[in-house]
């Protein structure tokens, strides 16, 4: 199940220059997104316990995003 | 700006294994999220262009996600 709103999903997509696109383009570029965002917070999650804290931080994730770019 | 909700972003990152995180986390991952995005259908747009069509398709986001990944 996904968890972005379709309607965000294609906003991105029009607003990068396309001008029709397909019904299942945004489905398919959410499912993308969402995967690369699960894997960032996977590797964000284990920033936050290395470093002993409870509370996942904006600079786990940006370390994430910085290590696997 | 960004397209995408808040809220989905945060469900995304305790999907991902996290109880707590802080405020910024989601804004980060937001903007990593959608410049991911935006990246892929640029050249989603430039797949479709190539192949004549005024439409572009889920199958054009795939191969932009093939080539980049």
């Amino acid at each position: 199940m996904t968890e972005l709103s379709k309607a965000g999903v294609e906003r991105i997509i029009k607003k990068a220059g396309a001008r029709r696109i397909s019904t299942d383009a945004a489905e398919i570029l959410t499912e993308l997104m969402e995967e690369y965002g699960t894997f960032l917070s996977k590797e964000a999650k284990k920033m936050s316990d290395h470093a002993g804290r409870k509370t996942l931080r904006g600079s786990d994730i940006r370390m994430a995003a910085e290590i696997f770019k």
